[in-house]
């Protein structure tokens, strides 16, 4: 069960990416202009740097999520995320007592393998735990241990790299856990900043196409954009 | 006159930075941890993680930085800290009525050069203002403009980055204005996260020796250090 | 006059980055695809990576350019892209003997202008000479120095960032010169690489439309887009 | 068994790395310095930018490795570098007929837990193998896939960062797969730049005493040092 939680964020996140938009084409200093900006005027500005695609102001605003509850195999995704900050529970130096670990739909849903897969689960916790209790240092037990199990860190991500990493994540051509982290995490920033929360969408949204081999459904793909073109022609 | 304002932080910088670095080796989660920080805790943990140089968790506090007064000498070096945000006043699109530049202090302690220079400075701008009103797109127009001539822009910068950046440009070998730059900026993290703060120091207290060609004083050099050593034994 | 050579790359880039993309989905290892690959193959799987967007693969093939005769109002731009890595000419310790500079277009298209600027450029230059004369360090007297004055430096850029840098770059609403300075990177990056030479051309290729807020005509803007279609329903 | 080959590299890694320094401080430009420099010159300078920290122009080489053979507890860990690229086998995409996984030197030390280790992890791959003969696509099957399991992928850093890297991974404190591994990747190097290759050691080497909790013994630790300094006095 994925948790996540926005521990620390920029305060006033749309004011100060706003102010700092203003800062480049104006002679006034930022103080000023921050004081200055009506609500109206900082969701005009937004708007406008979103569709001219003049993001780099959105870089001033950062946000710092706590988040529990995903697999290994989430984490190793997840940490390729360059632009960000990562700090993760370490298997080197915590031994995890209990066998926490995510079990996919496709397999919880067909019975016979879910046993199996519970049982396994179980096993390699079982021999992790042995493995310790033997002397093993937790840095060398923990390769027994499954891609399922559960891990927990800290993130922080500046609006410019949330803005990238859900056009990318919340794609339903991504893999299914890191969808729903995303969407939990979209759910966060959108508590305290619903312009730019709104904006955390899949990138066919942008495109106005999808650029996958195969569409979900929401948008067409490229090709099949223009097959319907030169139908029409 | 450099100026330079904190128009936005991480709130509690330092208690996010331990909370991050507490969840690394704990089996419990940030959200509980960070309520539970004591001062004392926060302060000992920051002390740790500086002294073993485990500073990746310092990158979940950013701080933004309004920033004036200071030369385009000045804000090319900046600017070329890659782990940092920046949006400056554009000179394509903003015409520059006032002629604001810098004169170095090496300068101005000379009376008949500093005469020469201010009316450089003046012609330089007179020009500016002719080629504009003569149709110059301020983008071409500003070709004339001097070095020296101020600008202003907004800085993000993480915390591990401010302590990277400050070692490097709070070392009395670097350029005057960039070294003034920082004093300020270290001034006002000072003011809102102290212990921080008064880790904002050249790379010298780091090292125990300064590793440029001459020293300011503070540190003796890693080649005196050395030669002090051989005559000792 | 820009100067820009190619003074290092990765041998053989576009196989470099054929290899490692077939790597990602192969149960074989990275030596012996590389051998095999055939031109045709190398040829098809970049198209393959450049039409779906996948570009993470690029950035296995650097470029590492010697760029001369650029002023440093082109040079300040440059040094933005952060995804690169510069060495300049530094105005701290070379002094310059020779007053180097660039004139834009607009202005030596009009003779009564040019001669000012001219003028003006050699008076900036002239007191820059006296003041190091008078034992002003030179980190100081290049503060009169003008913007138009020429620099020089190394950029090693990757080719994703290339692709990235040239999709802003080579624009015709960015400034002319760092226009031409790009023009000059992709000719050489198409003498050693002509599959990814051909794909370094401004956003709205990519995009299918202008997202500035005048085109240039290569493409309707966003806006014009909407507009057509709106009448034809 | 981890396997590392350099596929692809900076053609004359460190004369470019001396060619970009030389830019800095000179009147010429880069194509002649490339030129003129001798190998005795590329050394002296290559010694001089080591000793004074100066390391921006070693990012101007880069080298690409083909690695196999390391566990995804590895792979976990070495693409937490941001500064490099990375493009890994997909678990997602791929499936795994072959049960290749590490296993620790501790663990195969003790032949009762070594049996169990296989055993465990031969029981993984099997169930893997079933949950995709049922119809469960890969990359939810890989769950059950032991961190212990093969990983192949490729690698490309620059020289500035291989320094950083190799003094975090090759200090005996780090994990024994990662050090095993850029052990191999240090070897390659020296190959084909000695004098860069000689220079990827461990931190404790440039900071002449070790900061970790506890010395390998190459260096005392900093707390050592500062005990027999007082003994001493």
């Amino acid at each position: 069960m994925i948790y996540v939680s926005l521990i620390s964020y920029t305060p006033d996140p749309e004011r100060t990416i706003a102010t700092a938009a203003r800062v480049s084409a104006s002679p006034v200093g930022a103080t000023e202009i921050k004081k200055q900006l009506t609500p109206q005027a900082v969701d005009r500005l937004l708007t406008r740097l979103l569709t001219s695609g003049h993001l780099s102001t959105f870089e001033h605003a950062s946000f710092t999520f706590a988040i529990e509850g995903i697999s290994r195999v989430t984490s190793h995704q997840l940490v390729r995320h360059r632009i960000a900050s990562f700090t993760q529970q370490s298997q080197r130096y915590v031994s995890l007592k209990e066998a926490d670990y995510i079990t996919p739909a496709t397999i919880s849903a067909r019975p016979e393998l879910e046993a199996k897969y519970h049982d396994l689960a179980r096993d390699c916790h079982r021999l992790y735990l042995e493995l310790l209790e033997a002397g093993i240092p937790a840095e060398d037990a923990r390769y027994v241990l499954p891609s399922a199990m559960e891990t927990r860190l800290v993130m922080t991500m500046n609006a410019r790299e949330l803005l990238h990493a859900c056009s990318l994540r919340l794609c339903l051509r991504a893999q299914w856990e890191i969808v729903e982290l995303f969407e939990l995490i979209k759910a966060e920033v959108e508590m305290v900043a619903p312009r730019l929360g709104a904006e955390l969408k899949p990138k066919c949204y942008r495109l106005g196409y999808c650029d996958e081999a195969e569409s979900c459904g929401i948008f067409p793909t490229a090709k099949e954009v223009l097959d319907e073109k030169a139908k029409k022609e």
